[in-house]
């Protein structure tokens, strides 16, 4: 079988719910896993994830399966997880807070090191242990550390604004919570949390089902 | 050009954000849009806007482009949004109550009729208006207001068994935030927010980038 040089996004995509699972079978204490039972708990046939992870190399034996400390070990490296990423987050209103305790963003390769607001009354608190600065500051900061990652929580009318002041100082990568499209540079990814668009993506099928 | 019956799903949760920026449109005061402009704002083709929209019947005409509001009306009907959707939330801890306090979930089509937890202390309480009760009356609930629609926001340890309740009682689209894949029926829906994951497939790409 040919093996593609570029695997398409979907594919990129899949690669950290892999890594969630074979986290979870560690704690399991399951060494070794099947690409049907991995299928199984994400919802993906065994063929495809092993087309999936023929983009990267040759993984498991046939009638052995995957070493399941060794897959995820590759997978991280393959997502750029051997070491972390520092991550500044802008807007500390209610979405911004839960975010910032979320344990899930504290997990392996991400770390918030900065959060940013411009509410007098929230700069100088800590969320989470960690200290809301003057959004005033946050370029020095994104330099300083040299983050290219970056958490937008801040109103719709805000946040094209607040993605040129930060793509501006080197962010390259955006996760973006305002209910809006933001403009970018071709080099700089954002991808969008909206849970209303895909309730509303929903409620089309349920409409249907009378 | 032929129209087919059945439109992709990628098309469908494009169409909510066909509907948002149209909302933007009518607060801006703008009666009628191109394809073009309405694409620019999404950062999708006007090409593309067409063939998505050609599901659905015609729209618009050559020259004059879309008249926003009858757009946007018909595509709130395509969507089920003409009445509202009654949304039950489980798990009121920070995301939970982030999410009940979120005003874009009580735009148009979707209320939160009730929020349920199993802490007592929790329990009685109010966010943003709405009630938190016991997560134990929750399938009394679902079966009285005829709930379709549920938002997940517990630990990912306890997701699978929320799931497995809602459904019994009559749930049939779930907005889960636990980082777990959740297992249901084929004619159930279920679409994930996950942010970690999402960080993670863009840390892909930095770490590409060197």
């Amino acid at each position: 079988m040919d093996r593609p040089d570029i695997p398409p996004d979907v594919v990129i995509r899949r690669l950290p719910l892999y890594a969630r699972s074979l986290r979870y079978l560690i704690d399991e204490g399951v060494l070794s896993v099947s690409s049907q039972e991995l299928g199984e708990r994400i919802n993906v046939t065994a063929a495809q994830i092993r087309k999936d992870l023929s983009y990267f190399g040759e993984f498991g034996k046939q009638g052995i399966g995957y070493d399941v400390e060794k897959l995820l070990a590759h997978i991280e490296r393959i997502l750029g997880l051997t070491h972390s990423w520092p991550v500044v987050l802008i807007g500390v209103g209610h979405l911004g807070q839960a975010i910032a305790r979320y344990e899930g963003f504290h997990s392996k390769g991400l770390q918030i090191v900065g959060l940013f607001d411009t509410d007098p009354a929230k700069i100088g608190q800590t969320v989470a242990e960690v200290l809301i600065r003057d959004y005033a500051e946050i370029q020095g900061v994104i330099r300083e550390h040299q983050v290219r990652l970056a958490i937008i929580a801040v109103p719709a009318s805000f946040a094209q604004s607040v993605a040129d002041t930060l793509i501006d100082a080197g962010v390259r990568a955006i996760l973006n919570y305002a209910p809006i499209v933001l403009q970018a540079p071709e080099d700089v990814w954002v991808r969008n949390i909206d849970p209303v668009a895909v309730m509303h993506s929903m409620t089309y099928y349920l409409a249907r089902e009378g």
